[in-house]
């Protein structure tokens, strides 16, 4: 496969990286020179030639939002390749402003993998950015069936699962599960501007997780947001009122514990609801725990029972503190099998513990 | 040392697990006989008995924050240890009912560490869980400074930094670095819980971040936000204005990019405060990636190459798509048996991905 990467920011020179260990044909070109050598230091391809005469499969367009339309237009007109896809956070907008251009739409799949990190530039692109990831594709009804293809194919070959969608859609959902989210990390992280540096010093995990987003590229991320303004407002309103009264509840109630246990077992259930860890919605599966010792074959062992058991593990976590002899496998298995599971173990000679269901 | 641990959930058994292995004498109990079983079968220590009459140096009492006060009353009745110690998130409450029941204070110093994990109970828990973690303790004036000796020298045993503060400055600061983010993450999780599926499929790392600790024990958060309602409440206002001021710009105003970007600032800024923020300690582990066809007896053959191989696997999770008939799976290895097990594996027909170093 022959791809060119315009914009060799952390999500162009990611492509190209993970098209580079599949053995496609990859040149790179940013309106920074710099941007793009560097991308080709780090491996990522060959810097696009001036007078490129010869198109390649796929142009993949990956600059911010307001940038697409223009740059789809200026590709096409150099005839950079056979078909064009982007990579912008949002799809109404460039959708909106390539048609408005007269862009060929015949070749233009809209597409936004769902992947990221707080760093941006070429130096923090990852060959594994986008495995197993999920990657929207928005074929308008003027797209060629072949320019879908060519560009699912390049989805795949990155490693990532193409889900297929329609501008307006895939701009609700994104504004529900990455744009909202971004601004409510950074509504918490803004509280801590001011906040004593002891306080500070006593921060986990749990706040680091919760405001990680937060440290995102501001430009960029301003453009996402003013590009996807009435479904992020909805959110964020919806965030804001639930808060409000949350706050409320606590400084006049004296009893706030119900309200509050309400919130929390709402916000528990949307958690359970995001797929991904366990290949599927988590509660689907019954835990099975196990204590396994720290020692090569052990792993090999316990799944050699619960193979023999005739038992499908769904997912395996293994719970233990480095240099511990002991840890806990949890084995994640349908309901129904979770006993036959834990009988033919303790049978074994393995110690478990509860099962969670 | 000599230590009673009453209460092993996550934090007791964690607590057990990190003085065991500084080669502290450890006793477990548990008003559920089974939590601590499992504890002591994890390595945690030794059930203590019904008739104990050997004081232990220290005695910590990892109950939820409402119970603390008549557990330290028991336990001092017990005459069960020379000092004692709480982990309670708040530390208001548990000092004002420890000094109304009148339980002997100069034996006690209230203590609170910053480390937790969405997951409860004790398989959950982990000898490393508050390495070079925070730990505060809020010495009282009745305490005797033997009392807050004893419990420092534990703290540094289980490899945390103890700050020593005092109850009510304690509570405001974790109402801003962990109370109201519990709350936020909750309000923004809550969102999802009608979501349509296709929106979740299309969910990434930032939104199981943001949204991760809303996973955790409702009963338990209800309570802790309950104990220290009005500061948390505060932080939950301000963080409200600036969400509905944000969906207000973005639903009405012609050019959001001003205020949008002025908040996403003050985030950055916040996040910047963090301390240690880009992770603290280096990755202890390479991650070797290998793809998984999602069938019974998979996860067999791969562990049965990789003991083959003479690798001892510290961690494995499986990342795969709903509904993907193959699946990533990543384990952690030592680095330097990094490469062993990828040669390995490659030369059993595995397909591999770059190792994360």
């Amino acid at each position: 496969m022959r791809v060119i990467i315009i914009g060799t920011g952390l999500i162009g020179t990611s492509i190209a990286l993970a098209l580079r260990e599949q053995g496609s044909a990859v040149w790179l070109t940013d309106r920074d020179p710099a941007a793009a050598r560097l991308a080709a230091d780090l491996g990522a391809g060959t810097l696009l030639p001036e007078n490129n005469d010869d198109p390649a499969d796929v142009a993949v367009i990956a600059v911010p939002p307001a940038a697409v339309a223009a740059t789809l237009a200026a590709a096409q007109a150099r005839q950079l390749a056979r078909s064009y896809t982007d990579v912008a956070s949002v799809k109404q907008l460039p959708v909106n402003q390539a048609r408005e251009r007269g862009c060929d739409l015949t070749g233009y799949v809209p597409g936004h993998p769902l992947a990221g990190r707080e760093k941006h530039g070429p130096a923090a692109a990852r060959a594994d950015l986008f495995l197993g990831r999920t990657w929207a594709l928005c074929p308008l009804p003027e797209t060629s069936a072949e320019a879908t293809q060519a560009v699912m194919t390049m989805v795949r070959a990155c490693g990532a699962v193409p889900v297929r969608t329609e501008p307006a859609a895939h701009d609700r959902w994104v504004a529900l599960i990455s744009h909202a989210p971004h601004v409510v990390a950074a509504a918490m992280a803004a509280r801590l501007e001011q906040a004593p540096a002891e306080a500070l010093d006593l921060a986990g995990q749990g706040l680091r997780d919760v405001t990680r987003i937060a440290a995102g590229d501001t430009a960029l991320w301003t453009q996402i947001l003013s590009a996807n303004a009435a479904p992020v407002a909805e959110v964020l309103a919806a965030v804001a009122g639930d808060l409000a009264e949350a706050a409320r509840v606590l400084a006049e109630s004296d009893d706030p514990e119900k309200a509050m246990a309400a919130l929390l077992d709402h916000g528990q259930a949307g958690v359970d609801r995001i797929p991904g860890k366990h290949g599927g919605a988590a509660r689907e599966f019954a835990v099975v725990q196990v204590v396994i010792s720290d020692q090569p074959g052990e792993l090999a062992r316990l799944f050699q029972a619960t193979g023999a058991a005739g038992v499908n593990i769904e997912d395996v976590r293994i719970e233990h503190s480095p240099g511990l002899p002991v840890g806990v496998a949890e084995l994640s298995v349908r309901p129904a099998e979770a006993d036959v599971l834990l009988i033919a173990l303790e049978e074994g000679g393995w110690v478990t513990g509860p099962a969670r269901r």
